[in-house]
């Protein structure tokens, strides 16, 4: 029932102590529902209360501490022993008096941990300002350490069964972008486009069903697509619009995104223009990519790329994916921009994202990318191009074809 | 295009601000994307790096300060002058060296708020140990103050124009709770439901479409039906399955939670037992909900009904909802449980989620109520019942009926 191999869990355990050795932390405490899942098999909506997976660097076994109510989801879904799996009463829950660090600090101690070096995902959402003052002071006589990311590095290089989830996820992330965009036409709203687009992700294949991703599809129309982060709303296509498409096919909480600029009948001049520019500088970088390479070389090849067009990108061009939960499938790592010195392997996976946004437009034309041996392949089919729509031919009976 | 009226953002600024005074804040610095989105009217998907609006209690506007991409969504989708949006470069998002906490600790300082009384959202997901660590470096002469949950205790009696809102969740909720039941039957995936549940969630209804909710559907089948926050797997339902369904209609930003449990077929006789007992008791509870009760005393009227039957429920019974973004719907402020002291007043708006779960099975049978001048009354017309789908009838020519 878990999705990986028992040995893959340990592997993981081993090189997670490993870096915890590295940096002197003898308890590490995690509160990313992404590295919980990756260390534990962990899976459930609960990241909503507080909950924590420690790792103890001389107890082969991890702990899971969080509410009663998921506890029995923590035995069922994890290969943890059930005496490790600990659970505090529902009066922690959003509770004035009561904080959750206050029952992890106590169980700590209990086990003899109230000591020792802790390690902290300090950077992380789920841990907050006050998880860390309450937990302070219920450990009194432990040293913290930032231990933001530590997991997430290991998570970086991913195994040959976790790029097989994400060639599950890319195979529904293609299929997503198909029947989204096959709705997209004048008159039809951003919700009904965003309504088909979720329901491919979801469902899947006949084969495997989809998992939902952690960003919802980024759906904006019209002169929004000057402006990222917007989701849909139920304004209607206009002809002549353009719609920039953002989604990510998941699988087992694998994701791997895409994004695609749709136009609605003729593509403005400007999308015409850029359009070829973006293609070309992902083409570039997809061939320059390799081994050896530094995330920062990486960008360089794209800054240079539409250089030569005069045009220069404020944001990375893209960071490493994989598994995640709300509110990001980014892992937080590895950034493909200038400066970053993380060096490339083989099975790293990256969303390649060379957005342009302008006053009333924009374009996105992504891909995301495996690291091989010798260079790297993407993991989608879609066409890498701007995506037209051309308007309707009105069929002799009467039906509309697209 | 701002769902409220100026006035309205500004009345919600104006009781903020008498709270900042109680507490002694003259700066309150909010991260929960739900607050921000009350106060200014800002939606985006941007919650996933860091960012803040601040209110300054000798200043009407608030200040928005963000990512230098989501600056344009800042303008474009709040009532806040362009001059008070402040973006930091995209060199400080998810970096070693550059953190968004000492950009905004700088602009505090310039704008001459670097020695004054700073409220935080202290337990709130997005704002993180880390974030508090670098504010208070990068802000070494204020003073902090907790101001988590202030602006959310304001959100706790809603508007019309909210109440108004809710009902129109409340429509999007019964939709896709009819479509979700509908599919649900032996042989079907949970993967396909929760696919027929998203496309009608999002999609809305003809005159508006949906948003997206701040949980995904929750559907637990067969024994996992004890576990109350798995999300759907591609497991086929078998017949004498049990079902259960936790949704949420959301319409801009604004949820109305519903759940009920499906059996696929004749009923165990373990839910058969227990629905009746849920349903009396949830009968009870609205009988009994009106202004001048506290949340504790209603949680009473629960505990007693279902104690008559033997029955003890570990979890809250339910909890202020409204405006939310992932990941929770939940307002974090009244709960609905023994001991909670907050006094009902008209329009306050509750989920009553009478969940019972045991070793291998669950029920969930819930209602979202609002407080009326004289009781209460709920949102959504499903059927207050275990929802019973029988076997197939098998039509003469062949077609299935369901």
């Amino acid at each position: 029932m878990l999705p990986f191999d028992i040995l893959e869990y340990q592997r993981r355990i081993h090189l997670t102590k490993i870096k915890m050795e590295e940096k002197g932390i003898d308890v590490l405490l995690i509160s990313d529902p992404a590295n919980m899942n990756y260390l534990t098999g962990y899976d459930a909506w609960s990241f909503y209360v507080h909950q924590m997976v420690a790792i103890i660097i001389d107890e082969p076994q991890p702990i899971w501490l969080g509410r009663y109510q998921d506890a029995s989801g923590a035995k069922a879904k994890t290969w943890i022993y059930d005496e490790n799996v600990i659970a505090y009463p529902d009066y922690y829950v959003h509770s004035e008096t009561h904080h959750p660090m206050d029952f992890i600090g106590e169980i700590l101690t209990q086990i003899g941990q109230g000591r020792r070096s802790i390690g902290l995902e300090m950077d992380h959402y789920y841990f907050t300002a006050k998880a860390f003052d309450r937990l302070k002071k219920a450990l009194p006589n432990a040293t913290f350490k930032d231990g933001d990311l530590l997991v997430n590095n290991v998570r970086l290089i991913k195994s040959d069964q976790e790029i097989d989830y994400m060639k599950k996820a890319a195979m529904i992330a293609d299929q997503a972008m198909f029947h989204g965009v096959e709705s997209i036409r004048a008159g039809v709203r951003e919700c009904d486009t965003a309504a088909k687009i979720y329901y491919h992700m979801v469902s899947g294949t006949d084969e495997f069903g989809g998992d939902y991703p952690s960003i919802v599809p980024l759906l904006p129309s019209g002169k929004n697509t000057g402006i990222p982060h917007l989701t849909w709303t139920d304004r209607k296509f206009d002809e002549g619009d353009s719609v920039i498409v953002e989604l990510a096919g998941c699988y087992k909480r694998y994701h791997v995104p895409l994004a695609r600029t749709v136009s609605i009948g003729a593509p403005s001049p400007n999308l015409e223009r850029l359009a070829p520019i973006v293609v070309e500088g992902v083409n570039e970088v997809l061939e320059a990519a390799k081994p050896g390479l530094t995330c920062g070389e990486l960008e360089e090849v794209w800054r240079k790329s539409i250089g030569r067009y005069g045009i220069e990108k404020e944001a990375r061009l893209g960071y490493s994916v994989g598994l995640g939960y709300p509110p990001d499938w980014g892992e937080h790592t590895a950034s493909i921009r200038k400066g970053d010195a993380t060096v490339l392997q083989p099975n790293m996976t990256f969303h390649l994202i060379p957005a342009l946004w302008f006053e009333n437009y924009g374009i996105e034309i992504s891909e995301t990318l495996r690291i091989t041996d010798q260079g790297c392949e993407t993991f989608t089919k879609y066409p890498r191009e701007l995506t037209v729509k051309h308007p309707f031919i009105i069929h002799q009976h009467g039906g509309e074809i697209s």
